[in-house]
């Protein structure tokens, strides 16, 4: 009986364990060595431009709401002559929107959209990794392929570096 | 004759000199000691917030457009405390927006707010000084009594030490 009572214990130990390596290989979110970090203080970092996406956009599912873009030491080096070295680092912080009375002030963060300059690790696109962490997540990635799904857009802007924005003065 | 014509240059001179002296007394956008000083280098400090003004707004024609809060080092401070020492400089950056395809983007800039803190000079205004400069210029100053008119609208934030925004996470 104490002999079953163990194997039963076991066995349980065992369906915990393997559900839990069922989720995370379930879930496309999980960090991998292809991954682009997490971009710590990006808040701090250099404001490039703001923009809003309204319902009238084709891209307001997407995108839509307001914008600023942040720029790392490299990547503002990047803007400037045209050239971003690898590490280079861009964030897209996209909030949601509040209106009153014609003003539109920022809401809660919807995500953030990252590109890292690495030319060796994403040779395969144009030498940026892409990333896009959910809300104020550092940890919920949100996309299955980011780096393959956000070059699709970015591979229009070869000239500009495969980078859209460019820095307000 | 040539007395006459010494006579007459001296006019001339005394004529340009007074014209100038009138042009510059009759634009009240001259720096005076109580002024607060261009921002240099703003563009680079952290990013506070953004908000959007619309034609819907009363406050359109006066703030319409896009802008932009930064903080220098002191007024971070002050907004992580509540308490602004003085120091403490805070820019609202003006832009007008340009809209394609309900898309809105940063367009020219209209003007730049400045507040700067200093307890003493600006004792009867909560310790801030205020200052509006045209567009991208850095000494084209555009209001008559900055200081006394931007304060009469902060006078109504005395609660958070007379500034009206608060830091973005």
């Amino acid at each position: 009986m104490k002999r079953l009572s163990t194997l039963v214990r076991i066995a349980i130990v065992c369906v915990m364990v393997i559900s839990s390596i069922l989720v995370a290989a379930s879930s496309a979110q999980v960090s991998t060595p292809e991954s682009v970090p997490y971009p710590d203080g990006y808040r701090e970092w250099m404001h490039v431009k703001s923009a809003l996406i309204t319902p009238q956009s084709r891209g307001f599912k997407r995108f839509g709401g307001l914008h600023n873009i942040y720029a790392n030491a490299k990547a503002l080096e990047g803007y400037r002559t045209g050239v971003f070295a690898d590490g280079a680092v861009i964030v897209a912080d996209f909030l949601e929107t509040q209106e009153k009375d014609g003003d539109i002030s920022e809401g809660k963060r919807r995500f953030i959209d990252v590109m890292q300059k690495d030319s060796k690790r994403f040779a395969q696109t144009g030498g940026w990794g892409f990333e896009e962490f959910s809300s104020d997540s550092k940890t919920e990635r949100t996309l299955t392929n980011p780096t393959k799904e956000c070059f699709q857009c970015h591979t229009t802007k070869q000239e500009s570096g495969f980078v859209f924005s460019s820095m307000r003065k």
